[in-house]
């Protein structure tokens, strides 16, 4: 099939999420070399906009020329040398994903695991720590094979406790929920651009505290020349001396949507990520689904639903959605493959229209009677009626 | 500066290259899940247009979602264990890059070194070789940083000779010149889209020859994840695993290059770059500019061009083609830095009307009187009669 015939989806899953008419026609601006001063330009302001977006004023904060896997094995691969010892927080698909790249750094890696779905258990992690004296704690913000977020400042103080540097994956959770990188000493942290900043995937924005820098600048053993951090940064904002191709219209679009979170302030951003996701769930359970994630666990962007036992194929339904409706959620990942949904709620799709649309059509394909889908929507609009009452949903494009 | 308010500009650096119209508009399809049926299906498509290219049949074919370096050093941290000997024949930047990848993979590099913008010693490297029995010996066909080419052929034989893998770095040759993996028992090559196939940059086709797959399979050290070609193999054409969400935009652009391409076939497609490459040069000789590499060695997508006694400042010369012309040509890179400029005629770059304005806007800047730079053009335009007449320029989009 050839692009122009492609259809528009709703991109209801973990990511990519719909992006902006705005963010879609930067994309196709012309291409321009990665050493023209416009280029250089525009990349000197988008590290200005993602260190608002993580909180930092470090002057390492970039976009890696790949996607978010990319940015945090980045990440790893600089702070981490064979022999080191490495302690990472594990509560689902991403969490053990963070422990694998670690092992491939050559860490000597301690898992604290806890069951998919459950939140951290920080007490283990504390112990832990104070048993290993890892060099790294790494963790994942917003766990999305699960919807559970983390609570970061109580794990940078358990960090702090042992003097390690704290690496943290933010692929879901950058502009849908507050990071606070400098606030919270965080040593490294890694996004995508796909999911709630509102860019197509491709980049992934990183930053590094000075002293994480410093030991990036210390290392013995030289990292995969792709992955080598100061010598991207030389490229971003030193004598930008060439080390890659840049992929400028990634680039272009990346602008555009962090210029469009700027328009919008991250309360507001946050606040609407906060309000949809909790209308979601409140629908969701409505039509009578089971969260995954314990309420006070609960990501805004990313929910988890358990497959209800009647649906004796869960892709059936997943593929439905998707013919029917042009609308695509998540199936699970790893253990919890074919156990759960994934409904993601992302930067622009995070819509209440949209919200209104999944539980309509998921309603539907479950079978569930007119009033019952009726009563969910209900559910789910008692809590946004503080929202913008200025049609939110015309906002969204692709 | 805003993505809608730049230029285009005609891209005659050493890539990126301009893109097709055709190629723009696909950029901005709409985004679709990494996981979508469709996306799925151009992905396949995607594989066997690019052994086309490729001149393959390797199941081990796709695009790695990184630019060239990320698809060169897969290959590269894929095929060398520590310890491992590597032999790199280095002519240039390129060449360098390839030999400090290596090192970084843990191999034991013996660099068979030559002054940049010289061909490759054939002797030497045959003897380096027999000497050292490498496990890999790698080298790249078209030498961007000189515009010096490789016989393909002859190194294959070098390394068959010594039972030794085989790895090309095709980044600026692909889709201009011929490259006959298969035929030429090439173990792994990897290019970029940016240049003679006219996609945006942010994506590295590579291939890998079953015997190369095999022994990713049997590494007894894991590469970094994002590297792990065989994972992403998985995601490609395995059971579709999820190993990280695909910069989808650019897959549609590459998808809509490698068409345009098979509408052009690859004896035309190659034919335009070797015709338009003779003629520039033709013409920056007339211009009385000296080209780099000898004439037999010549590159036709890269031409390196030494900057003349009188040119005090050559990055001036530059900066005012780019602002009075719209018009990028690189510098040079490493030990020929400010010593040359680069001019390349890659993809939809590779026009004669791109020639013409090439050698009027430099000669201008250069101070050649109006019958020089008729002249010039007239050496240029002496090469290429046997041109189709029908306005090929009007095809260039960006």
């Amino acid at each position: 099939m050839s692009p122009f015939a492609l259809p528009s989806r709703l991109l209801m899953g973990p990511g990519p999420s719909n992006i902006h008419p705005r963010v879609r026609e930067a994309l196709s601006a012309p291409v321009l070399g990665h050493l023209d001063p416009l280029v250089l330009a525009m990349l000197a302001e988008i590290q200005d906009r993602l260190r608002a977006q993580f909180g930092t004023a470090n002057p390492l904060t970039l976009a890696v020329s790949g996607t978010g896997s990319a940015g945090i094995e980045s990440c790893l691969q600089g702070l981490i040398e064979p022999g080191d010892r490495v302690v990472v927080e594990v509560r689902g698909f991403f969490g053990a994903r963070m422990a694998e790249m670690s092992v491939r750094a050559g860490g000597e890696v301690t898992r604290v695991e806890t069951p998919w779905g459950e939140p951290a258990d920080l007490d283990r992690l504390r112990a832990a720590c104070h048993t290993v004296q890892p060099r790294i704690v790494a963790a994942v913000h917003a766990e999305t094979s699960t919807g559970v977020g983390l609570p970061l400042g109580e794990v940078a103080a358990i960090a702090r406790e042992v003097d390690s540097e704290l690496v943290i994956d933010c692929v879901t959770s950058l502009g849908g929920m507050p990071v606070e990188v400098d606030r919270q000493g965080i040593a490294a942290a890694a996004s995508c651009t796909q999911k709630c900043l509102g860019a197509p995937p491709g980049l992934a924005p990183v930053t590094l505290s000075p002293r994480a820098e410093a030991r990036l600048a210390a290392r013995r053993r030289p990292v995969p020349f792709y992955f080598d951090l100061p010598l991207i940064a030389r490229y971003w904002s030193g004598d930008h001396a060439y080390h890659h191709t840049i992929a400028v219209n990634l680039i272009y679009a990346l602008r555009e949507a962090l210029v469009l979170a700027a328009e919008e302030g991250a309360p507001a951003r946050h606040a609407r990520h906060g309000r949809h996701g909790i209308a979601l769930a409140a629908g969701l359970e409505a039509l009578g689904l089971e969260i995954l994630a314990p309420v006070e666990h609960r990501l805004p962007m990313l929910t988890a639903v358990r497959v209800p036992p009647q649906v004796a194929d869960e892709a059936a339904v997943r593929r439905h959605l998707l013919t029917a409706f042009n609308l695509e959620i998540g199936g699970g990942l790893g253990e919890l493959k074919g156990k759960i949904w994934r409904v993601g709620l992302m930067g622009e799709t995070s819509r209440m229209s949209h919200v209104v649309m999944l539980l309509t059509a998921l309603g539907q394909v479950l079978g569930v009677a007119p009033e019952g889908i009726g009563a969910a929507i209900g559910a789910a609009g008692s809590h946004v009626e503080a929202a913008a009452p200025s049609g939110e949903g015309a906002r969204t494009g692709s």
